[in-house]
């Protein structure tokens, strides 16, 4: 449990660098990035390298006794990179090209741009690589940060060629597989394929799948070219990335695979406001945040992580691009920290030291204010270092698996942009709601990818899991484990179409029944289900017909079957509101024997070894008395306070 | 009253067809369209043809006694074709090409496609042409759709520039016509004159309705390409085009006039959805569509297809286009097969015949589920098929003219789309509008185009007729026809100009008065028609101010008159909400002696030489109980549910 | 006290211009405007020049008494220009060309057009620089109508290297304030940097700015072409330019300072329907316009001409360019008319005398119906020009300083749109916030650039003065003048960063206070200030945290202060609704010793010298009676009315 931030030299004066330093370490942070968007600074001009400055950053820090995250300076090239090969920047779906004067102006398939990257890393490794201020990595930036996967340039269009011919070996193949026949669409070589673009309508949802899986590829490659130079000239040090919240357009799966760490950037106010959330709902967690949008991605980065998570930036008070920016609750910042430590981070940073006064984030807080005095923020830093040293002494409390496994698949993601059906549905917010309604019942969940297997777990939880792999349908039905499927899960191939046995595909050797239509309904429709003629909660947005022999647990009003149960398997044929999928997945947890209960608005549980750590979002005070040893806080949580518990319980 | 359904036999397996073909038949259906979107299958490489298949194809269908459509596949050019000529794309508005990757991506000015049509086309039609099983042919599909008539390319700027010599002669008729002289936009030749595109700000609007009425005759000219091969080749059979619904990018008339027969393409559901009807209306209608879409445009495609309707593609389950694609409720498939046949189709087809696996369209319903397998509705299309059976012993009625005429005038959409004057003024739904007023006062309407004799009606209605033709004027003043006239009717020449003698233009010679002055209102300004002193009914939207001799029948709030009579004409100078509409109608049909009755809501009414049909697209059960012997379910019309009986008295 | 109008011979048959002028001159009307849309006809060909037709136009006009206002014709160079030097197109931000059509198809940059620009004025002003019936010039049309200042052509980027240069010196001076370190965005040379456009996400804010001022001096420069030409060639003649409505996308200050006059186009009911007032505010107001627009405007236009004011264009009924356009209530044409002359306005002129029954304006309202009959709003202009008559016997008042200064800055607005923070925060719409309250007060106000000295002024309001220069900083401070000042004033530095002191940056001079962090705040959240504990008011969108010795006057909800005082000046730390702030400022008024009065309803009162008019912009009778002799109406006035009072006292 390491406190840390982000720190930017070049921003300031050389002489206040080591106030600055001493501060950091006073304060109780660790960890001090630096680096990420320096390119014009380390290299000026083409070919003159001027580290001197850097050098003497380091040794400043490295002084105080900090430990430096080294970031890559990718997200940025200079202007004079840009002006000698246009080419790096990334086309836009209008076939534009998206130009300097920000950031992230490159194209991953540029080729020319993947030799830059090359050079500028090897330079900065061969300087930095053994330097003992250097403890951690950093690759480039928010890969994909202001929607930037997505390139139709000439290099995109000649790689994604190539990754269609290894994918599908002949252009026949590739024929079927999309369907091509449809429209005519069909080709006669690799060579005729462009990207899905500039269309008149829309274009075949398995060709724009399978860009937008080329389109992942490429991030990997991209990494992977940091990744080759960094772990040759900087044996020994962890490397991470630092992804973003509600991001989905790579697969960060197997860019974390290749990675030591995850690591993500948190701001819980910022994603509020640009969350699809009811005005009542913002309005509510204004300046608290959502009560799962941390937590959520806490889960997911520690599957990406592979176990290891760190927030690499977290918000210190108000940022300045969202919509509307508020500033955190008194107390919240500090509640951040904890809950990422309750999640498994190892590091909690702050994103930035200092506001800067100028460019494009000058209305984004620091820690410290522009004039190089402490924001109010600092006391709460402080309080959460003081507390953790407090603890620490009776030693920290490593994450455990939980009880319940939660699926989140990228892919799923793309299949339902490609063809939502719904103009309503959303993959991402439908996982989020069943997260929600999990934790809403006091359930710590980790989050899997379809890929993992799901040994140790007690309940499965997926929903709308469009391609669900062999694998994890032929592990469910052998180990038995129960399993709560929601509405279109196993509805596509992997090459989204449907499957020759209809949805749910392959899951139908866990349940016996087929989805024989689907119907998508416009908000404001909501319609009941019924448990034996009685209301038992709302249908909304997406609705199936299902044939089976099973007798149903619920109906719809037209006395068609609602959901269903087989062994330890319960099918779902609708999207319900939130309290109908509460009470529902609360049944289900009850049957497998896992224990629930329903928390108080904004209250949020997670178990971290045997600590239990109590957060509360709402605007009550609340009572919450668990069986064990009162760690920090008390029995009465007042809002955007939290309590820790040593449980006499293992788990 | 035919039946029938749209197969791909191209999308399955062959060993599969010849079930398909038998099931069909046994289902009682009469045609099959195939063809229209298989050019990559025909032609796999540029000059080479495979006809094998479609051979066969052709044959397993002959066999079981099915009669073919056969479609012209020029919507979906192949991509080799496309490479050869790039310029056969449409160009957009923001000059960028509209690329391959999923249909109707062609410019219909291009001479490179025009000649790629004939050849594909004559090669199809020596093959086909008289083929046993080949009843009917259509000519491309749905041209438009995707809003693909409008196209801004080299090939369109030349042609227009022609198009518009041979309409003006020389340029300073042009000049004159357009007002040219406003903005200093006066040419000195033709060739000076682009497309109306990526202008400053608007562009004349005179400018802009010569660019639509120019696309629309480029329709015309590329449909009869279609026509002059197949009326050659295949002599003796009927052609048609399949339009769409809530479709007015081209003048339909012309069109029709080289046709057999105008069908169109039903799908209430995705419609209803896309409309601008309220979120109220649209949840109380959200399983049966709107009780006046399809009724609406069975009357306007019979005038299309001088007489001659059919449905070419009738949604049978929930579609994938809309927003939300619910599933129809029971009955209605049957409900809107036997709406089509009430006024006036011949043949009613299924779209398609079994839901695709693949592609762009994978989520649409068919006939069929994807794994061949039949789909609930089919108990809705034996049970017509019964029904028809049953019933024609007797001898099934025609279509005779109906009482009352109304309007529809393409060119009047286009003038108000370039000059709306008020944003929520639009055209189509006005028409609409008057269209339900009279079908919920239970009248059978005729729809007629600004072009038509009024002959034989015993009333006409008009709204918003832009430019009325003196023709029309003409005959109106000398018939002494009883006819309503809504607003915004005669205020444009036919060059998109104030009349001389101000609005209503030509129809002063039926009733004595001018407009001085219009106001247009933003949605929720509600404001009184008085009578006498007494609240009268509201008006929305447009409202006008008129001069004149005459009395009014009704005022507005400032004492100024709103409602005119004069002879057995009237004048309405205002937007008025849908139960004053009902009323004021219902005032004039009297007048007219006409009989109306205030039909339950959802219940809708149609003759058909002397049998009557009640549909009810409502959710409430109604009672109806006319003169005549039923012929069909009961005096109680459940929801979904329809009667028909044959009447004692003629019309 | 003039009335003027808008006439185009060239529209019109020759004959019937002696008509027309003759009524015109009875109808009362001094001026009449001609030329500015004319070049087709007075260059038809290239250097073939036509004026004889505009010679007899000015004769007819001259024999009647008319004075002519002549326009210069650059708002609409022909086709021919266009197709010989297509660069005289601007480029929008997409990179495309802004294409002929409509009007203002020009790059204020662009070498051709301003050479092209000196021909034609030079040619114009030879030919009637002297000819007697020329009264006043007016430069172009209506600078920057369909947002055309910014233009990203290679002529602009060009220019804005050079102005860029002219401003910084070094390009190391300008990275420094742009902060350019930043991201990596460090130019080596002036020749790298490009226009802000299709960047990433968005460009550095600063960069933005000074391409708004770059922009906005390309505006200054283009006018002073036509001012050199004019001043030499038609001496002793006035010169203006017509400004528009609600327009900020130039500085008006500078191009006002060039001129003689400043005029602009004062469309109520148009720019009600367009602007951001709630629906029950527009349907208030639906056909009067929103009480504060026609004022602000006129106080602002007689600062940017310093002291000297006309409408060039007034609204005499329906336009056609606003999303919905109701006709005047009867009343308003002349309260507009009187409104005008009441806030110091020489001429108010009507646009225009003729409806044109052809091109893009046909639907917008003249004096004149296209029929050239009158239509029946001339009867309102006849009574104005009676009254000012009668009323003149007696002599006219000039308008005086007023006792409030509120300062509107363009550069402001450029800030908060380059950095809005918070999306709902405008700062247009803020000041005219400030300006209502005030008004609704009943005080005069004249308004002020932020370079003006408050010489004279009792008390000064301004609020988001983003930018505080030095100079206003230090003469608040010397005159200890009473100033008002609202949130984010001054927050940047001229560079468009954060001041080394923080907000409010040279006003903590004035008040010792810092703001250290900042909250916008979405549509919906309403948060309570407090005296004392007792509500106060309502906070809404913009929050301040401030540190300071100072005792607050006001608390937010958290105990943190909201509106604080020292000396003569007050600090508001948020924005507060309507109510909230007329309090707030009524207040202020009376500590500063200015008599305030809350108005009725939708009345409005103006000084003019010894003269007080009161108008009625609401829907009821109102009763109004001050200490002085009734020149016009009387203490009842009605809705749509106004009166008029020699006051006692002066001012
Ligand atoms: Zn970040
Ligand atoms: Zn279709
Ligand atoms: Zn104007």
């Amino acid at each position: 449990m390491q406190l840390g931030t982000c720190y930017y030299p070049e921003h300031w004066p050389e002489a206040q660098w080591e106030d600055d330093a001493r501060r950091m370490a006073e304060l109780g942070l660790t960890y001090v990035r630096v680096g990420e968007f320096a390119w014009s600074r380390i290299e000026p001009e083409p070919g003159v390298f001027t580290w001197e400055w850097l050098d003497r950053a380091l040794d400043v820090l490295h002084a105080q006794g900090l430990r430096v995250v080294m970031g890559t300076p990718t997200a940025t090239p200079p202007k004079w990179l840009i002006d000698r090969h246009p080419d790096i920047l990334a086309v836009d779906e209008n076939n534009q090209p998206r130009r300097f004067g920000s950031r992230r102006h490159y194209c991953f398939s540029s080729t020319v741009y993947r030799e830059e990257t090359r050079r500028i890393v090897t330079a900065m490794a061969e300087r930095y690589g053994q330097h003992p201020a250097v403890a951690v990595w950093q690759t480039d930036n928010e890969f994909g940060c202001h929607n930037t996967i997505l390139s139709f340039s000439a290099c995109a269009r000649k790689r994604f060629q190539g990754w269609l011919e290894k994918r599908y070996g002949t252009v026949k193949a590739l024929n079927e597989a999309w369907g091509n026949v449809f429209w005519s669409m069909e080709y006669r070589s690799f060579a005729e394929i462009d990207p899905p673009m500039q269309a008149v309508t829309e274009t075949n949802p398995s060709h724009r799948l399978d860009f937008r899986r080329f389109s992942s590829d490429m991030v990997v490659e991209y990494n992977r070219i940091h990744l080759d130079i960094l772990r040759r000239l900087s044996p020994g040090r962890d490397i991470h990335h630092n992804y973003m919240g509600c991001f989905t357009e790579f697969d960060h799966y197997p860019v974390g695979d290749d990675l030591d760490i995850a690591t993500w950037d948190s701001y819980p106010l910022g994603f509020l406001d640009q969350s699809r959330y009811s005005p009542e709902v913002k309005r509510y967690y204004l300046r608290t945040g959502h009560p799962d949008f941390a937590g959520f991605h806490h889960d997911l980065y520690r599957r990406v992580g592979k176990g290891r998570m760190w927030v690499q930036e977290q918000q210190p008070g108000p940022v300045n691009w969202a919509g509307h920016n508020p500033a955190p609750k008194p107390g919240m910042v500090r509640l951040w920290t904890w809950e990422g430590f309750a999640h498994g981070a190892e590091a909690m940073n702050y994103f930035r030291w200092r506001q800067a006064p100028f460019a494009q984030e000058q209305m984004h807080a620091g820690l410290d204010l522009p004039n190089a005095t402490p924001a109010p923020v600092q006391t709460e830093v402080r309080q959460v270092a003081d507390e953790i040293a407090r603890l620490q002494a009776n030693g920290l409390p490593r994450t455990q698996q939980a009880d319940v496994a939660l699926v989140f698949d990228y892919h799923a993601q793309w299949v339902f942009e490609a063809q939502p059906q719904g103009r309503n549905f959303l993959y991402f917010d439908t996982v989020l709601e069943y997260y929600t309604a999990l934790r809403e019942l006091g359930v710590s969940v980790d989050i899997i990818a379809p890929q993992d297997s799901i040994k140790g777990y007690r309940a499965v939880v997926m929903v709308a899991q469009a391609h669900v792999p062999e694998a994890l349908a032929g592990e469910l039905t052998q180990e038995q484990t129960p399993v709560f499927i929601g509405p279109r899960s196993g509805s596509k191939t992997v090459s989204l179409c449907t499957p020759e046995n209809l949805a749910p595909g392959p899951l139908q050797a866990l349940l016996p029944l087929q989805v024989i239509q689907v119907e998508s309904l416009p908000d404001g429709v909501v319609e009941p289900v019924l448990l034996e003629g009685d209301a038992a909660g709302s249908v909304v947005r997406w609705r199936e017909r299902v044939v089976t022999e099973l007798t149903p647990l619920l109906h719809f009003d037209n006395g068609d079957g609602a959901l269903f149960r087989h062994g330890n398997a319960q099918y779902l044929a609708a999207c319900v509101d939130g309290d109908t999928l509460r009470n529902l997945l609360q049944g289900f947890l009850g049957q497998a024997d896992i224990d629930t209960t329903v928390l108080h608005k904004g209250l949020r549980l997670r178990r971290l070894g045997n600590w239990l750590f109590a957060f509360n979002y709402g605007q009550d005070k609340v009572q919450f008395a668990p069986q064990g040893q009162c760690l920090l806080g008390s029995e009465e949580i007042l809002p955007a306070d939290l309590a820790v518990w040593q449980m006499d319980s293992e788990a």
